[in-house]
């Protein structure tokens, strides 16, 4: 059954409901081939009990027509709003209210009857992986573990911050990825305090805490680790430091299992460090969903009721930042399992000194 | 003057008016900085008569505090829409209509007394072009003058596209760019003639027409270009399409002036083609405009009625593309000026045949 079959499944439409999808990343995840179609792909996916028409302009109908699709591939003539509105005459034409903007929505209100926004329709099958996205993702976060070995190797004092990044970049393609899921942070000493610094030209010094946090797309599925080490012996408060975050990781990845909500499974890690009066210095999430985009659903954060269910990638990544000192997060990916977890990044959480 | 005081300058807000801008780029470019945030940032620059508030989360407080932006920064503690109420009160809310998804604009509605969707506001400033912009989009342009120079030294039957694709890549970066604006489109032979091909493992043949398409981001700034060589000595067929683009570029250059609209502007190639009985062959748009983004307006193209304006910086790019044989495009940059145009891209357009 493909995927379009299993989506219309769930959402049961009615006879006379459209349901137009215009997220370029969910119709390439319903058509089967994640990567067909570049970043300027701007078409739609139409489906109804029905039909099934991908509706594109004239750049893309041959890519599509060449991808034996099993589908109507139809070509845009003046706009979207017009095609569906052809197709779907007096229908309810359901859109991704999460992807359309209020300028397209407005578009589309002023040619079809009826257009009724919705959330999370795709997304929600995307969340839970099959047997093949999880093994995209286990050699994503392989790529990963394989260029974290490289950087341990030519990580000294006197390199900057955007050296090591574009070692990093260059790495992962090397080792097999497509490109990087996002740009690599490479963030040395104060700057390690920064949950998301960018790479800058700094070079590291001796006692930095040095913080990587980076990932690729291996057959367009996303990786995301962070690993932090220290330059040169840790003092007693780098130990500390790392000792809470790495604890507070370990705790969360044991508690995890089938069930528990985003809140939760976040609050594993967090008690930990209320416990030692340092919650004040976690003030992100402690994970995410990872999957064609590197940041998706589910959400493991303290506002978040959503519970976790089996086939769910995510990352468990906590981290303590201490501004103008220095700052520590530790990141796997994972994946839930019905009988427990299977930690997909392998590298070492022990710390190390360099 | 600030970008900020233009903008406000510009839509004469009444006393209850609030501008919430949450398109990243257009944040970037009104508090002058484009490249402060990384592609994670989600905060929102809150505007009136008399405040002007950068709304973030914790993870980006301390990277813009750094940056020394003369406005204020502040916390997001609940969530945007939230902060939004408390400080506009029964103020009038103007949104991008253009970047705001359904969703939260729907979200902004819950708790807000009135939410004014509006398209273009920033992106009407980003399209006029300042002194110290153009110089940037100077500077990328050659970066890809000199990548294609590159180019030309490596092309050769048995190289495959996705070879070809690396190597621009490489050495975009290695001539002073931080990224791809876009991924590089290489197609020989029969992939030439799909207007926005990925690179594939096709290796180029003798014979073959190969399109190269390829653009950098150089200090935050777009560049993009089209050249399109022959392997090997050109048909008769590939000297007539060839010669048919190349006069159409040249004739929209030559055409091209203040005022002009995009239509028009994109008449003055396709005119050529259809004296030719071509036009049917040519199925895009002449050319969009450049900037932070690498597709931003102004359109040129037949259903665009807006007038070009001086300081605006686009592609003038036709092509033709007969399938399963073979498609040629030439592309340049270029700025629209008072007294005619500058073309930022000086690569030869005269037939390669290599």
């Amino acid at each position: 059954m493909s995927r379009i079959d299993d989506l219309l499944k769930e959402i049961e439409p009615r006879d006379t409901d459209y349901f137009l999808i215009t997220d370029p990343l969910n119709i390439q995840y319903l058509i089967g081939n994640p990567r067909l179609f570049d970043s300027n792909f701007n078409g739609a996916l139409l489906l109804s009990k029905e039909i099934q028409i991908l509706l594109t302009d004239f750049r893309y109908i041959e890519i599509a027509a060449d991808a034996d699709l099993s589908i109507e591939i139809r070509n845009i003539k003046k706009s979207i709003a017009n095609e569906v509105a052809e197709i779907s005459r007096e229908g309810n034409v359901v859109i991704e209210a999460d992807h359309l903007s209020v300028s397209a929505f407005n578009r589309l209100k002023s040619v079809l009857e009826k257009v009724e926004p919705r959330s999370g329709l795709v997304e929600s099958l995307r969340m839970i992986k099959d047997e093949n996205e999880i093994e995209k993702l286990r050699k994503a976060a392989s790529v990963g573990d394989r260029v974290f070995d490289r950087i341990l190797k030519v990580i000294e004092v006197g390199v900057s911050e955007i050296e090591l990044a574009d070692f990093i970049e260059s790495s992962l393609k090397e080792e097999g990825a497509s490109k990087v899921s996002f740009e690599p942070i490479v963030a040395g000493g104060p700057n390690s305090a920064i949950p998301h610094a960018g790479a800058t030209d700094r070079v590291i010094k001796s006692g930095d805490f040095l913080k990587l946090d980076f990932g690729c797309v291996y057959q367009g599925y996303c990786s995301d680790m962070t690993r932090t080490v220290v330059l040169g012996k840790a003092s007693d408060r780098q130990k500390d430091i790392y000792e809470s975050v790495r604890i507070a990781q370990a705790t969360a990845l044991e508690g995890l299992k089938v069930g528990i909500s985003g809140g939760d499974a976040d609050a594993l890690a967090r008690d930990v460090f209320t416990k030692k009066d340092q919650a004040d210095y976690f003030g992100h999430n402690l994970g995410h969903g990872v999957g064609l985009k590197v940041h998706e659903r589910p959400t493991l954060g303290s506002r978040s009721e959503e519970s976790l269910k089996a086939g769910q990638v995510f990352t468990v990544e906590p981290g303590l930042y201490f501004s103008g000192y220095g700052g520590v997060r530790i990141e796997d990916m994972v994946l839930l399992k019905e009988d427990g977890i299977e930690v997909l990044t392998h590298s070492t959480k022990e710390l190390i000194e360099i």
